[in-house]
């Protein structure tokens, strides 16, 4: 079983900075893409438009910029969820290209499933949580992802 | 001696999902200007148009949601450097509005200064280290940022 891909794109012209390449927050806005089609997949709506009523918040992310990314390039996202509790679910997407085998970069975020009525905090309902049950059980022979736990540091001096 | 006000801005209209809030990677977007900002007050050129040669490229970035901002909204960026090496610069973004104490945003992030021609790696210029430590020294009186050194996780079951 491969990874679950969740979102594809090319690099757009709003995205880049006067040298063509992917800015830093742009990464980021294909990972949120990316988490978009993610809630499709586990009975959530991305937009006011589903009947859910529910949405999944993002509480902190985690980025790390490992290769730039060209204009045009296409790339996608392939997304694995780390764990969930009840209302709470970690994720882990990373960024690809064709012809490269290093991921591009790579998001470990931790996601807060919202009442959009409070909004508040609410447990996930039953469906979706079977469907988060699904998933785990498919990516459960995936490597570990490689950029978790991470802290922000400068290396201490000799 | 405040800490450094980085950035301004509105919540711009394209930055904001159907409900009218403030999407999570356009967070990032207003702190990346905001680092475009602090390079120009160390020597250096957000922009290709400048002289240096030089610029920071993003490594690593953390970035903790605390609170939603509504469209237009005029939200501000205060920066702190929490410290660097010869080619590293380890800073601390928080975003705010008026008529609210708390934080809306906060981000630590590991730049790393960059020599375009190449593009490599290279020691910041003593112009820039002169720069930064005098901004290091004009915030030595800030109180320490309050979401640095985190990690993501689920809390361990009771």
């Amino acid at each position: 079983m491969p990874a679950l891909t969740t979102y594809r794109t090319p690099v757009q012209e709003d995205w880049v900075d006067y040298n063509g390449h992917l800015r830093d927050a742009f990464y980021l806005l294909i990972f949120s893409y990316a988490t978009d089609a993610l809630m499709e997949r586990i009975g959530l709506d991305a937009d006011s438009r589903g009947q859910s009523g529910n949405s999944l918040f993002t509480l902190e992310a985690h980025i790390n910029y490992l290769h730039e990314v060209k204009l045009a390039t296409e790339v996608w996202v392939q997304t694995q969820i780390v764990g969930f509790d009840r209302k709470r679910l970690h994720v882990y997407h990373s960024l690809h290209r064709a012809g490269f085998d290093e991921a591009l970069a790579a998001s470990e975020q931790m996601l807060l499933h919202v009442d959009l009525a409070g909004p508040k905090s609410s447990p996930f309902a039953e469906r979706s949580v079977e469907l988060l049950q699904g998933l785990l059980a498919e990516q459960q022979d995936l490597p570990a992802p490689a950029f978790t736990g991470r802290v922000i540091g400068l290396p201490a001096k000799a």
